[in-house]
């Protein structure tokens, strides 16, 4: 008997036969004895036809009416898996995010959640053995009385903090993928599903380009230490024993609840990548602000930034990533502020890649690039640049070079085996 | 410069090309110096649609979770609109039922409106010139903070009782005719549409079968002494003169503000009619209560009832008219409750029709009726019954001559000629 929030995401509620498929996958849980809250995205395509109605009605709309109309979205499938799990005998009440309320910061269309009351809830968990079906993504600003939305993917987020908030044992994400791999099955065959994974680590392969979850349901998850399960909305809810020690998924958890961890977690990369390189530049303070004040106000992101010592101590070379479909904005704001830069020449590429080895391992392991950059080496991989963190290391390749460089690094580092 | 609410029913917000004719008309308005409210229904089909989800979900579905659910389709419209005005450079915020609040009572589906604060929009139209868009058809009752939802057609009576809160100076109900006509023009080609009409009519003629308004709304438009004024959608924004004395269309006021009215307004008519006479039933008490107690535990909505003075004071003949689609449900009740009613036979016809003639000049003009069964006579029209009230009166016929009668009496009170 324990506390639950389970989350579901558009796929899993396309449809009036996918929502009574939830509302199953809830009696599951419910019939074992667990308290059980339920998030909900709105159903599939549904928040794409409602941001587009919002663009034509006008392309410069206002955020306070843009999330009134996109939070229609959630409202609808939190009544209608209201309506299924009666269906099925059970009690359940639908909450939209000012009704529990969900109070957030007045950042409409990328709102922050500030406070969650959960004390209804509880109580109705504790007086009525009712289900609390909940609106994602959404919240109310107190201080204007307006629906606020978290922004895209923010059900993920809403999950975790009303996860919090009730003090539950464990968030459920049900998603279409199975859990989170070692690496992106459909380049490495044998990429593993990960039993375990710590919020460190999920955090650099969610930002490192692995979909599965929003970056800030993970930064929520490791701020409350809530364990966050990963499984597929898919798996019909009649084959899954509710009491088995741990059902087919991934557990994002903290580092100390997983006792074998391997020194690299996974391998993340991505394709989408272009790099450009400044050559002798002046080694002096104020090149680099010169570099790269152009492109945060042109509001290009900036990935990966390498620097070398200069050999000389006078000039030096600088070298960055940007998204590909941002390439050829910051080319030419890196070259028309080449005067105030000061650089001789410019070298950039388009066809590169970005592959990244994550592990809190790390940590305490020496050697672990070393062996990388060595065995890219014997595959003829030229590294055109790297950076490190504490728990993870990239290198920036030749894009061709990916799929290889990827189940190269995945088999050095065993992450095919169990 | 006066207050005004605009109401817009879902055809007229059908899409988005729709919604930003109807900022068009409400730009109009704003520019001639009112103070507007606008209250809009979901997008055609919408409601429909949503409908259909809670019953695919559950036959039996709840009635408190049905409302979160199709209460969704006007808050689309609603931040829609605001969007769209805000476009045109127009000030405008989106209000949903529970932001008002709109309070209602807890009659899921079908609630009542008990109390508006119109308070916080009344200021907005004095410091800032802002045109609130009102989600129609909605509310929250007070006691559970749930969302109510009014029943199909609720919007209209939003709209008055919004009105009627705000004090506002009239109640414009935009819709896809042009007004209250004195009869069906599909029938009687020279139909005229009617510049004003008094309530008692209008609700008359509403409950006679004249689909343009919800009956409610003009009970409200009545208790509130509001002006409703009926008018087309779909004129062009830009061909209307915000300063003519009337525009097209039809106003539903009080009878002292109709200055020359003649004595009948208007001719409804009913096809889905059917008759059941029982004969030879004995003339006491409880013979009424033993036919239709049981009508109305089936839930058989009975319309007309006729029961002569009986001859000798001994038997009589009682005949009502029910829903043709009611009818062989109506039958086979009145049949189980034979030995009860104790009737010798009962005759029935499905291929009737009842027209109704209404004015509230009736009142005191005599001989209105004697010259409709004269002239429907000359017709060699039969009239199998008849029933009569202060401000109206209507008889039953065979369902072929319905046309025949309804143009016959449109000519007979002139109803033809301004």
């Amino acid at each position: 008997m324990g506390r639950l929030v389970m989350k579901f995401g558009g796929t899993s509620v396309a449809n009036i036969e996918r929502i009574q498929n939830v509302a199953r996958h809830v009696k599951r849980e419910v019939d074992a004895g667990h308290d059980v809250a339920v998030v909900v995205s709105a159903m599939a395509g549904k928040t794409n036809e409602l941001v587009a109605w919002c663009r034509d009605a006008s392309p410069m709309h206002d955020a306070r009416e843009y999330d009134a109309v996109v939070a229609s979205g959630e409202q609808v499938t939190s009544g209608l898996l209201a309506i299924a799990l009666q269906a099925l005998g059970i009690q359940a009440r639908s909450w939209q995010g000012w009704q529990l309320p969900i109070k957030t910061s007045d950042a409409h269309a990328s709102a922050r959640i500030l406070d969650i009351d959960g004390g209804e809830i509880v109580k109705r968990f504790a007086d009525r053995n009712e289900v609390a079906v909940i609106a994602g993504f959404q919240g109310i600003n107190p201080g204007t009385g307006r629906i606020t939305t978290l922004g895209r993917g923010g059900s993920d987020t809403s999950a975790v903090a009303i996860a919090a908030a009730i003090k539950a044992d464990r968030c459920d994400i049900y998603t279409d993928v199975d859990g989170v791999y070692t690496t992106d099955p459909r380049v490495v065959p044998r990429a593993r599903r990960l039993d375990r994974i710590a919020f460190e680590d999920m955090l650099e392969l969610a930002s490192q380009g692995a979909k599965v979850l929003q970056v800030r349901s993970v930064e929520l998850g490791m701020v409350h230490n809530m364990p966050i399960f990963v499984r597929s909305s898919f798996d019909k809810p009649e084959d899954i024993d509710p009491h088995a020690s741990q059902p087919p998924g991934t557990l994002i958890c903290g580092e100390e609840e997983i006792m074998e961890s391997h020194v690299v977690t996974g391998i993340a990369f991505s394709k989408d990548e272009a790099q450009i390189s400044v050559r002798h530049i002046e080694d002096k303070p104020g090149v680099a602000a010169a570099i790269f004040g152009p492109l945060a106000a042109a509001n290009i992101n900036v990935d990966m930034i390498v620097q070398n010592v200069s050999e000389d101590g006078k000039t030096t070379d600088l070298t960055f990533t940007v998204p590909a479909s941002d390439f050829d904005r910051a080319l030419e704001t890196i070259t028309d502020a080449r005067d105030r830069i000061g650089y001789k020449r410019l070298d950039s590429a388009t066809d590169v890649a970005k592959v990244s080895v994550i592990g809190s391992g790390m940590r305490s392991h020496a050697g672990v690039a070393a062996q990388a950059f060595r065995a890219l080496s014997e595959k003829s991989i030229n590294i055109r640049a790297i950076t490190t963190s504490e728990i993870k290391f990239s290198v920036l390749i030749d894009a061709a070079y990916t799929e290889l460089a990827v189940r190269t690094l995945h088999s050095l580092y065993e992450l095919d085996k169990g």
